[in-house]
């Protein structure tokens, strides 16, 4: 997979591209990172790539010319470092490359979850459109654009931050990214529950005991524990996700005997 | 205003903490950020912060004494630097500090909001502790922090892009860190209504122009233009919004008008 950021920011990237999942990413050659600075594609000697709103107000606007230009650049640059063979070309068994996904970074967008993370991990090239301060030029969103996303309800000084949440999240999902390292633990969405109390060494802690049931090695009971904790926790912080669950007989019992004691402690 | 980052990866933070707005509140003296590496707390010789959850199970879970030993360190060395002296010890009118918000990212937390930034950006000292792929020993929720927080629903590889995230939202809203460049552009949750469309130079970009009325100089029919396009966003893309809104006599006819214009176009 290929990624590319345009930014006027792109320092900001560079310990995060480099560090822990990304980082080793990289280096297994599972993505191409790279953070380009648009202001190189600016057609004015002073490098501006933002100009004053059309029918006035106060803020700035990103100016169109310099992002298209960068992503054009991007394509042509990726063209040319794959050449199709005459042979290739006219063979219908080779796919064309898939067009890329350009994604601005803006308030008004598509709230990104899990799934458009699951659904940008089988593009084989993204674009990220990061503003900074600025609104952008209407035409960047209707001309180039495919996806306009929002990562929460949140004002951010820009699109930098946004577009490394979205790398990290998407990245981590693309095959062999991932060791043994990342184990369930992580994977609070994908069983529709939040996770259960996790415990270490030592058994005590400043009086802070680790439940008996946990040291106990009955697997069997440990395992019930933990799924009934993991309904309580979901009762108590994210009661609808509970709707989307089909629970079996032992479970539905559990959840009416921990809304009770819900009940009784509020 | 104070912050420090518990992470198992600083150099994460170095980029971001030292561009832009973030830069600039740090240089002008309005926030102090610092991020520190838990693992200089590990009571073991391997530097070893995590081990493996009681009960079995795949994956690790981060120790209590580390958190616990650094949280403390800092507070330790915060009361050094600000020395109370006799008289203001027993001066009542010299307020004592403020304890910290103790924030864990989490992805079973509450989720973040405007409102949280807000409520962050009046407090004198926040902790952030991050996890990396493992997960928590349960009585570092209990006995140590004050939030639990999740910035979306979906999963990422730690709570460093989730702090850093936090850190700039709430940064922003401290009083002296925005200046002029930073408009009402940015502040869409605000008004409660998403931006309208923005245009800058040139008019016309490969055969898209700029609408007549942002050429027209007449500054009520832009105003309105604006409004009218503003309710059309927020009717396509989160027309929840629209329920929280008192709107004026003029401003509902639109929208009954843009409705009938939504229901022809699909």
């Amino acid at each position: 997979m290929r990624i590319d950021v345009l930014t006027l920011f792109p320092d900001m990237f560079e310990g995060v591209f480099g560090a822990s999942i990304l980082g080793k990413a990289r280096d297994k050659g599972l993505v191409r990172l790279s953070a380009v600075n648009f202001r190189e594609y600016s057609t004015n000697k002073h490098g501006q790539v933002d100009d004053t709103p059309y029918g006035g107000g106060g803020g700035m606007v990103l100016k169109p010319e310099p992002i298209f230009a960068a992503v054009e650049d991007l394509l042509r640059r990726k063209e040319a470092e794959t050449p199709q063979t005459e042979a290739a070309a006219e063979d219908d068994t080779v796919p064309t490359p898939a067009p890329p996904r350009i994604v601005l970074l803006c308030p008004q967008g598509e709230t990104f979850t899990q799934r458009k993370a699951e659904e940008f991990a089988r593009e084989e090239h993204l674009i990220f459109i990061c503003g900074h301060y600025e609104g952008y030029d209407e035409r960047i969103r209707t001309g180039l654009v495919t996806d306009e996303i929002s990562i929460g309800d949140y004002v951010l000084t820009g699109g930098e931050l946004p577009a490394m949440v979205m790398i990290d999240s998407t990245v981590r999902l693309l095959p062999g990214v991932l060791g043994n390292e990342n184990s369930a633990v992580t994977d609070s969405f994908s069983t529709g529950l939040l996770e259960y109390p996790h415990y270490t060494r030592p058994t005590e802690f400043r009086g802070m005991q680790v439940p008996d049931i946990l040291l106990s090695g009955h697997h069997a009971n440990i395992e019930a524990w933990r799924r009934r904790e993991s309904l309580r926790r979901t009762l108590q912080r994210r009661p609808e996700l509970l709707d989307r669950l089909e629970l079996n007989k032992q479970e539905s019992k559990w959840l009416d005997e921990l809304r009770r004691e819900e009940e009784d402690r509020l």
